[in-house]
């Protein structure tokens, strides 16, 4: 008798819980009878071309506090790719490859943990397998920080972002109000398009903090008066000015904000304007007072440290469910969760087709948007409150957190 | 009979334990006898100047929930300003305003938290108050994120930014190892002159990571050629490259790096070019592979929630024995520790002569930085890995961390 062997891997950019997800479809692996074996491959999708397969179940089968510790570690712990594959009436070369490898491994269950691009190719490999008659069940594990995928609530990854944000943001308002003199600060925050990570910024909003006073997200053109005037009035009415601003924004004609700072300079060094640079030399020139501008960068993604534990147990039940759906007969599918209720909060899981998921993208509607575009409404902070919501235990070890990375956890098991 | 009274100010720019200084100033004056009250002066002498004084004892007296919390709280709690006083032999104009609301509280006990220009603060007081044979006892209260005061083993704060600083590149490392492609990640960490604070990436070194690969600091005079040789070489060996720089860094004419940059640019616009993003755009040109990089900016020094326990104790009884050296006599002196022993760790706290603090700045020795300047030595990491040591408790509420701000506790009190 043939095994029934589970593949997982992991890809696209990386968020503090997707090796939650990856805890959660090798937990339910373990447990579930129907199955023999839990494989990895390493670098996602690359990693099943190049046959960089390794063994899980060798790895965390005997030991619960490694998965445990896997569930708070940051980023990629198999690592990750950008590969995108041909469309199968272009090339078949790479699905036959790939095709090979599960058979040669006995694989009947493939698990993809990722963002649209990644659902591209569960949509992709589904279609072949069904082409070729293979028998595999094929299942997507959603993630991403920009909150940016459709058939879905939100995305994992996206809670423990905004955590980090509103955490920054909260702190640097108590940097920010210490001088009794006019200032301005900008903070840069991740997403091209969605302006889901910056509207977060509105969760650092307290009973003695007004910060971030203004909003900025790419879902709303921007325009340079208008900013300059919404500062001006926050500057008289608060003194310091605390303001979230999207590294997306564009202004009426689908430009970059960013993209426009490089026209100052003869060089062409666009790269060197960021969005926040660019706003923080605007107010320097236009209205003069102390300003500062601030890159929050990949630390929004990766400072597990500070995750939401409500992130970490959903991305965790993604995983697990997944492997129960696949077992049920799923494939060519994403797991996928919905809220039942806000208060108090609670969401079912559920697959939905992953070929509407893949390639999609999901903005911030217009309705939750103040009408002067640079603030969020209540409802949106509603729907974002919970995202944030319990810390998970993180270990500490000579005062830094404690993570698992594949080289060293290789090293100890064996 | 008059009263003896305390007052306290904070100075210069925040650090994530500089209120824990403070409640351990307000915890020894409520417990000392020989003190009647306790008010703090907002915005540093500023606030003495413009007779904005609280009362300390009311808010914090029989609450002893906040004080705890006062002490995991970033920034300035009291505000802060950067006003350095005229020299007396000037101007005593500010002088004669500052003993007149001494005399009005019935101060008798002075405690300016601040680094190495708020030490300029409390030598000048004190030396107006013999001149004036004012009976007041004054002492400094260290406090810099950058730890380049003299006459200290560290500097209070140091230990807390460089726990966060090198969390923040062993989450940096997770990010940047996940991509099987040749890449470099450059982290910019603050520090004009002193490279403490770039230095202390270095703890982020464990089992599996080697990151931070190289190590710039001011202390050594930069070398563009060195540089990209030092990075080829790195990519060559690890693939993936993350380096720490320092802010601060100089040519060997003495001129920053960051201003260097500023020359490619015809507008001028100086400040658009960090460090960082400088090093960057050499990379991309001369190199030619993934570069990236990230500004840890104020969160370096402000973000609480994940300080030193070691600083935020230190800072306290920094604090609290500043209270009682005072009340035995001391005056025109800073708080001082020094390291009685390593492993265990263990500190004693004194006196030192304020006038040799005021104004020096020091730096790491040239001892401590291997012979390529790319590097730190061992002696160094000894002397960095006990000050990150141990995590406060942090309560978080709505998901953020729970701070004390003075409009907040003003109202809630009242």
């Amino acid at each position: 008798m043939t095994e029934n062997n589970v593949l997982v891997a992991q890809s696209g950019g990386p968020t503090t819980v997707i090796n939650s997800s990856l805890a959660g479809v090798i937990a339910s692996a373990l447990e579930e009878k129907k199955i023999d074996k839990v494989y990895g491959a390493k670098n996602g999708i690359l990693g099943v071309l190049r046959d960089n397969i390794i063994s899980l179940d060798e790895l965390f089968g005997k030991n619960h506090e490694l998965l445990e510790r896997l569930k708070t570690t940051p980023s990629m712990f198999l690592g990750s790719c950008r590969h995108k594959l041909a469309n199968i009436d272009q090339s078949t070369e790479e699905y036959k490859k790939v095709f090979e490898i599960f058979e040669q491994y006995n694989i009947r269950y493939f698990f993809y943990i990722g963002g649209n691009d990644s659902m591209d190719t569960v949509a992709k490999l589904s279609q072949y397998a069904k082409q070729i008659d293979y028998d595999i069940h094929i299942i997507g594990i959603p993630k991403t920080i920009d909150n940016d995928l459709v058939e879905i609530d939100h995305t994992p990854g996206f809670g423990s972002a905004a955590k980090y944000i509103a955490s920054s943001f909260l702190e640097i308002s108590h940097d920010t109000y210490i001088y009794d003199t006019e200032s301005v600060v900008i903070v840069e925050v991740m997403g091209r398009n969605a302006g889901w990570l910056t509207a977060s910024a509105v969760l650092a909003r307290n009973e003695y903090s007004a910060a971030p006073h203004l909003i900025y997200l790419p879902e709303v053109a921007f325009s340079k008066e208008a900013f300059l005037e919404d500062v001006r009035r926050m500057i008289k009415e608060n003194k310091q000015v605390v303001i979230a601003v999207s590294e997306g924004i564009k202004d009426h004609t689908g430009e970059y904000v960013s993209a426009g700072s490089a026209k100052l300079d003869s060089f062409g060094h666009a790269q060197l304007s960021g969005t926040g640079k660019y706003l923080e030399e605007l107010v320097k020139n236009e209205i003069g007072c102390k300003v500062r501008s601030i890159e929050l960068n990949v630390l929004q993604r990766c400072a597990s440290h500070l995750s939401s534990l409500t992130d970490i147990e959903e991305a965790y039940q993604l995983g697990y469910q997944g492997v129960e759906r696949a077992v049920e007969g799923h494939t060519c599918e994403m797991m996928s969760l919905s809220r039942v209720s806000n208060a108090p909060y609670k969401v079912a899981y559920q697959t939905v087709d992953v070929m509407k998921v893949a390639n999609a993208e999901k903005k911030i509607p217009a309705e939750w948007i103040n009408e002067s575009g640079n603030d969020v409404t209540n409802e949106l902070v509603e729907y974002l409150r919970p995202l944030i919501l319990g810390e998970p235990k993180v270990d500490y070890t000579s005062g830094l957190p404690k993570y698992l990375h594949f080289d060293h956890i290789n090293q100890t098991v064996k």
